[in-house]
């Protein structure tokens, strides 16, 4: 022994963000042993430190704490296979993309071999790893978390536990994910509304980032709305963008772009003042989104 | 005269943002003039040292800087009525919402009477006037922008001009303004995935927050990948998003939620798809958007 009070910490998988991961317990003094099924990757990781395990059962023996960064939960199953005996008693976390049933899957698979399982999400890209404002979230075991948390701050500053259901994580991953896409769209219209006209897509970014700004700035207020079902709070009504139906037509002719994604949008509006939300705020579309559409 | 050099401003429309930009201009010291079609709301301004005019015609010939902050350009153009023989030589700014067209058509109007004529757009609340970071972009006649640039700058600090044609405003805020109700329904949803988890939405505000400020800081990648038309730059790819469409029916599914907004989402990446952008850059689907599907 050397004397070294840090957790011993193996990586199971060596993509982008493995190898960041791996590298940010390297800096920080673990103990670390890597594995990835082609062996290859590991390299400057042994240069810079690290043990190759030549197996994923001599990985995951070597450390109280197993971290699997792999692509799904199907991935770190398959892999994990051949160490089902050796993982009885560790601590398992995987920090992988996936659905809640996934998790729920992946929980199964772990406790019904004897490990603690703590399944994670790293909402950031691999440079951010080990940064303090890098947010990681958790779920499952709490004594996992209790245990090995100063260990998995390693990996980023904002890590914080949401609770015992091991689906938890990838519950707030598919939550959190879901603005991306539309959003997105939002500035691909705007940037062919712009281009249309000759002006760079550029040009919009700065007026872009505020605005985007500024629904951050009202998060905070629609989503108390929603928990407490007062929707009177937010100045902006459900009929305010009921009555922005009639400029989406516009936004066609001036973009000469494909409207078509807005339709949906326009009959939850419809539905939501149907419903009597037409002087609520906007946070009161939650209520017609969650409940199907009864065709008449 | 009282050796003032501050331009004189004519403030038109005292509603919340009226209001506020008419005490931005008396706490700068600038000669100000209001006028209202329900004249009780200048009281509070002509306490504050404003000068009430009790028509429109007055209020425009009391000062070379008009500037109605009304509805829309049709109210505007229908309070301007009895003004259009006063309108001619001075400096007439709108700064309401509506359409591009609108635009047009009001600065037709202002042009037509020898006003010279500048469209702008404030993208925020009342009490974020006057603040050094507070977003105002202007379209149209250049001599106005530049002969009362610091005048204007009382209002908002990012003051900023776009180009000569009239409705480049009306257009960028267009512009701007898609990402709102996408980018709402997406939290909306994450909101009903947590909720009926028993977990509360201002849980997800945090996740969600951060989550877009990093779609803020990838805009400007994805801005110049659409300015050079070369999607190579982002790594995250239409192919990605488009193997995400098989975890929209769990979202249905765990969240209780109507996932019909995302059909033509879907609808979308699949045409990018076909049209052999999956491994570009998701801003590749501005495409698909900018040409209209045609049904085979």
């Amino acid at each position: 022994m050397t004397g070294d009070t840090r957790t011993p910490v193996t990586i199971l998988g060596l993509g982008a963000m493995g190898t960041a991961l791996a590298q940010a317990y390297l800096d920080a003094g673990h103990p670390t042993t890597v594995w990835n099924r082609t062996a290859a990757k590991a390299a400057p990781l042994v240069a810079a430190g690290a043990h190759h395990a030549e197996n994923v059962e001599d990985a995951v023996a070597a450390s109280p704490l197993v971290i699997a960064c792999l692509l799904s939960y199907e991935t770190t199953l398959a892999a994990l296979g051949p160490a089902a005996g050796a993982v009885s008693g560790r601590a398992l976390v995987t920090l992988n993309s996936g659905t809640p049933s996934g998790a729920r899957e992946m929980a199964a698979w772990a406790t019904g071999h004897g490990a603690r399982f703590l399944d994670g999400a790293i909402k950031n890209v691999p440079t951010a790893v080990g940064l303090p404002d890098t947010v990681l979230y958790y779920s499952g075991d709490r004594s996992v978390f209790d245990e090995h948390e100063t260990t998995l701050r390693v990996m980023g500053g904002d890590t914080s536990y949401l609770g015992a259901d091991a689906d938890l994580a990838a519950l707030y991953e598919m939550a959190v994910g879901g603005t991306l896409l539309p959003a997105l769209l939002g500035f691909f219209q705007g940037a062919a509304l712009v281009t249309r006209r000759g002006l760079p897509a550029t040009s919009l970014v700065r007026y872009t980032a505020k605005w985007l700004e500024m629904i951050i700035s009202v998060l905070p207020v629609i989503a108390e709305e929603i928990d407490t079902g007062d929707y009177t709070r937010l100045p902006s009504s459900v009929g305010l963008f009921h009555e922005g139906i009639a400029y989406d037509h516009e936004i066609g002719v001036e973009g000469d772009v494909d409207i078509a994604w807005h339709l949906p949008m326009h009959d939850l509006l419809r539905r939501a003042v149907e419903a009597g939300h037409r002087d609520h705020s906007i946070a009161a579309l939650i209520e017609v989104l969650r409940k199907p559409h009864e065709t008449a």
